[in-house]
């Protein structure tokens, strides 16, 4: 998606390039293999985008901002890479999952590599501006509240009654603080001021939750021709996402229940259908999708209140992600 | 035994106390109780005690030294918290280990949190110095090593012919490493010049392999009245321990596989007898006694060419392991 406009083309060739100069040799090549698979198996590399972009605010010379960008990649990749093996998910991007390909033992321990990997990239991209501690210190807080988020997620399968305000907080946690650490650590790379820093930090988050809410719609209501992902798979898996979590708050005590074991039926049956009819009974399609939109919407007119005037190419960026149909 | 010795009795006791007030108390709590749970666990605690004794070789007060100690202990601790997983290991320091307590999915994400705060202890303790650049790139190196010490573990276990060279490797870098780590740190903290905290290092590392061929040592030879564990743990569970590598390579090639059938049979039989009398006819318990303590003779030579005066503490914790028996 991203890599076929025009305006993004150089940025991300520039980036995989940098990656793939990066992918780690070291011996035993057992624990660095599955590091450059799951490297290889691509994604929307949002994260690095991120970094560079918020970068070229300043400078447009994205060479010092690349280690920093490869450094939350592989952060994010360490996550996918240990939460594939505790969902048990045996397919990432259309492949075999690492811990399905070289077994979960190894799995655990190359992510071990990878969380490790990226510290020594920040630390790299760190060292020229003497700001080791600040963005390294940066990147635990937001590590930690990843794990938070990880755990929240595993425990919110298990609520009873999951309130709209706990399934915000956990994707807050999960998803969104890291893509507001990426705009950030893209500004703070730049030289920017404190306060610039803190409005790229909030903004990424905002970002961040419409985004997860924008794969949970697509998830329920996308095209799997342009999704690549089977209709209704959190349906049929009993996963309780944004729609679900919507809904299942719209309706009286009483008839929540009933929804739960419909729900359930639906990956019985292996038919989404009767979920989707009372989806739609009750516009859940539109109210997610104006969540979303509103978290783009806000997260676009706070990029306004950002001195200088790079800001364009992230606003671009940021209206190509709320078109995305994949 | 640490504790019971009245010159670090009060080093230890401050130890606990830093470890205690720091227990973990953020959200969700099923993220952190398992932390709290190993780090309760106990321990020798020697890798902290390494840090506090090399700080004060040249300062009496070791509290600007505590955040680091629990660094490398919360360190420790997230490596056997994974390491338990992939050993499927039901039991740690007689109790059961956190993936058996708590589940696999938190142990991983548990430990995840551990390595984290590692890196957040050792920003903390080097803040003071500025020196968060080059502490914490240590650690990751160092890291670095131990992940691939790890996989080194594994993959030794299906070796047809394990050399004693790649099993002194294997540990150096499973364990060993750490503990020069652990010295070295602590002399960088006091401000210690490079070729000394080198050599700290150095001596660290050649005190690790002896200490580990000892834990092999006593995992064979030792009285399980004192060291609380099965006699011959090893050779039940088919572990290719120092014993084994030693025993192994000093037969001819011929009756090599025999002797691995021999190996395996202790496990089918629940007997050690016939490897032992096997082990006792080639004198491998004093040739890995010999061993252990020509690493520790060799540490102890080089901590004398360390300069100061602060060394004896360091030096009598080293006679301490030299003559321990659990």
């Amino acid at each position: 998606m991203i890599q076929q406009i025009d305006q993004y083309a150089q940025l991300w060739k520039q980036f995989e390039a940098f990656l793939q100069d990066r992918q780690p040799t070291g011996k035993p090549d057992s624990l660095y293999e599955p590091i450059r698979y799951i490297n290889d198996l691509g994604g929307k590399r949002i994260r690095p985008l991120f970094v560079l972009l918020a970068y070229r605010m300043w400078h447009a010379d994205v060479t010092p901002a690349l280690p920093a960008a490869l450094a939350l990649e592989y952060f994010h990749n360490f996550s996918l890479l240990h939460d594939d093996i505790m969902d048990e998910a045996p397919l990432r991007r259309g492949k075999a999952t690492v811990h399905e390909k070289f077994g979960t033992n190894t799995a655990i321990l190359s992510g071990d590599a990878m969380l490790i990997q990226s510290y020594q990239l920040m630390l790299e991209a760190a060292a020229p501006l003497g700001g080791e501690g600040v963005l390294c210190s940066r990147l635990s807080e937001a590590a930690l509240e990843i794990c938070e988020g990880q755990q929240r997620d595993m425990e919110f399968e298990k609520l009873d009654a999951p309130s709209e305000e706990q399934y915000l907080e956990m994707i807050r946690q999960k998803t969104a603080v890291l893509l507001g650490l990426s705009l950030e650590t893209g500004g703070r790379l730049a030289g920017a001021d404190l306060q610039t820093v803190q409005l790229l930090y909030q903004i990424g988050q905002i970002m961040g939750v419409g985004f997860q809410i924008q794969d949970d719609f697509l998830d329920v209501f996308g095209d799997p021709q342009l999704t690549g992902k089977q209709k209704g798979g959190d349906i049929l898996r009993g996963k309780k996402n944004y729609p679900y979590v919507l809904y299942y708050n719209s309706l009286p005590v009483q008839d929540r229940s009933r929804f739960c074991q419909t729900y359930l039926n639906a990956g019985v049956n292996n038919s989404i259908d009767e979920v989707l009819s009372l989806y739609e009974e009750a516009s859940i399609e539109e109210k997610t999708k104006a969540m979303f939109q509103s978290r783009f919407s806000k997260g676009l007119s706070q990029l306004d209140q950002l001195p200088g005037t790079g800001r364009g190419e992230l606003a671009g960026l940021f209206q190509t992600l709320m078109q995305r149909k994949f």
